[in-house]
């Protein structure tokens, strides 16, 4: 009947008060290592904001404001703190680190997807283009997780910079590399394998496309893969993963780590390091992240950066069964006894309890009213003795 | 350059912190009074949701979804806590006590005007007609603003009911009152009584409508209004507000209340109660409320209900210069320091201190960066001595 537009979501008093203390969770963790939390309008220009965020264009919710222009509700966070970087924070110096927690808008085809509407908690680290702000921001995201009490999850590490070239020295030109980025993208190897068979390609050049997607697992795989290209780039990329590994290392990480070197990103901006992060028995990421150095040339201060989201939805879900209830207690009193009832709720709200007061005479069905709380105390009429 | 659309804001780190500390502390007592926090989506349907609003037309944020349905970006959270209430909590009993702290949206016509997005917390009280639960509605709101540290504040109460009745009884049909009404909301005195003088009326009828200005202060200004009208739905407003006054001495708030008998809203949902928040220095309202008690027929739920609502800009604005600038510290590190450098940090995160790492081959200028920190520990080369 009073339906919510397709994709969105209510959060009732339940869920609320377990998505407020995971976020708090994490929030901590990522103020304790000197992130700055701000807060982004939710309109946004389509020609800055919007065309930079590379969500896909169906996927934007677009208005037309007053003067004409194109609004976007803000499809991911990461271009409008490019967006402050460069223009409110321009005097601030790198390297900065920014932190997050918003809802961001993606428009749904069909009822029962995806939710069009959904808090990310995150991070942008922004000015600093070493190996350790990469590690800096998969360390961080792991020990944000692990606060929130999750235990299970992995974090994949690629390089786009290593696909980039084996795609780049194998099949040239890129409308070529795009079919087979997207069956990776979309993690449908077999896909993946058919269509390669079907390439004019050598059985060498074959072989080479076909190991990628074995290319997961520790170290050892940077190096099976580095002989994989020839190019500069390509072994850099492979030597900048390395060093990554090892420098986790020093952050005690290595358990929740592993090389995935098929990854790829929907999000075009990202240019080397990437992450995604999957907990068991949730099929979506978790999470993910990397490094995008061309953003912030296009909002006109060019410098690197690197950064990750958490998807808090996602999240809830692999933390699994939450309960979260308080105890609510009640004061149900009579007009004569109203300040005594107030008096005493006071007492209980300054030992930490949830109080709720009612007079009597507002209740209709007194019964399935009091049904709710976990104790209740009558003010009423002349004091009475409790039945036994 | 790279702009915002009009009235869209960002807000930057030293605002953020000061905006969730007094944001917290005005959900703490919320939350300690019994009432349930929940989240609504940011769009909703303009032909439920966005009617029953009751924002002006031209202030609503308007887009066409994929299936060519209508949606706003809400422009209160009164009316879908009332959709919710209607559908997905249909079963709870009531009274129901829900709050919430959300964002809602007004479009503006000029920049530099009000902003077009603010964040609100509130309340909603539902299916509770008595007066205690008006009692109880302003008495929160007085504890909440309390808890934030605000002093000099003033909550005016009126009632829709008696200006209803007073306009109706000399008036007689509703468009000749409007103009009045209208004079009223704008707190335009000066116009009220320049219109009130060029009526066709007699010089009694002149003279009550006149005497509705100087209805401001105590108990006494109810008895006075009572000699203004006859009808007994005018009667029984003012014998409500002394019922309601009487009722607020019990919750001990009686110095923050004065009546105000003038007072009528641009909502066309409040029936009866209604009041508005005021603090010294800050010209528009901090917060208002009241009761509203047809808007959950609307959505097939029929029960009386009061709430209000607190702009969080305009109290902050009241509140003052807040400074909460938490001590930021810095470990500047090599490669080869890594791993000790880190276990430093969680030393100091433990300890409750927000810590920034950072590898000393990822800053550009050393002197600008290293400035915003209150301590810097260096973990560089062999141990050094710290310079006199």
């Amino acid at each position: 009947m009073f339906e919510k537009p397709l994709g969105m979501r209510d959060t009732l008093p339940g869920l609320y008060v377990i998505k407020e203390s995971v976020r708090k969770k994490m929030m901590n963790v990522i103020e304790s290592w000197g992130y700055q939390f701000l807060e982004t309008p939710t309109l946004e220009f389509y020609e800055t904001v919007g065309v930079q965020s590379a969500i896909q264009e169906q996927q934007l919710f677009k208005l037309l404001d007053r003067q004409g222009h194109t609004l976007v509700l803000r499809p991911d966070m990461t271009a409008p703190i490019a967006r402050i970087a460069a223009s409110k924070l321009m005097k601030e110096s790198l390297p900065l680190r920014l932190a997050y927690s918003a809802n961001v808008f993606r428009a749904q085809q069909h009822e029962g997807g995806r939710p069009a509407e959904f808090e990310q908690i995150g991070i942008e680290l922004i000015g600093d283009g070493t190996i350790s702000a990469d590690a800096e921001a998969i360390a961080l995201m792991i020990y944000a997780l692990k606060n929130t009490g999750l235990k299970d999850f992995k974090i994949s590490i690629g390089h786009i910079g290593f696909i980039n070239a084996l795609f780049g020295e194998i099949l040239g030109k890129e409308e070529r590399a795009e079919k087979l980025r997207r069956y990776l993208y979309e993690k449908n190897f077999v896909g993946y394998r058919e269509h390669v068979k079907r390439l004019s390609l050598s059985t060498i050049d074959k072989e080479r496309l076909l190991r990628v997607i074995d290319l997961k697992g520790g170290i050892e795989k940077a190096d099976e893969a580095s002989s994989l290209v020839a190019c500069d780039s390509g072994k850099k990329a492979l030597e900048d993963l390395k060093q990554l590994l090892i420098q986790l290392r020093a952050y005690e990480v290595d358990q929740y780590i592993k090389l995935e070197l098929n990854i790829v990103s929907h999000m075009s901006y990202y240019t080397s390091v990437i992450f995604e992060l999957y907990a068991n028995g949730v099929g979506l990421p978790i999470g993910n992240g990397g490094r995008y150095d061309h953003l912030l040339e296009k909002f006109e201060r060019p410098a690197p950066a690197t950064g990750f989201g958490i998807r808090l939805d996602n999240l809830l879900e692999a933390l699994g069964d939450l309960k979260l209830n308080k105890d609510l207690y009640c004061i149900i009193f009579s007009r004569e006894n109203r300040q005594e009832a107030f008096r005493y709720a006071n007492k209980l709200r300054k030992e930490g309890k949830q109080v709720v007061m009612q007079d009597i005479s507002g209740i209709d069905q007194i019964d399935r009213f009091t049904g709710q709380f976990t104790d209740i105390y009558y003010f009423l009429g002349k004091p009475g003795k409790v039945r036994e």
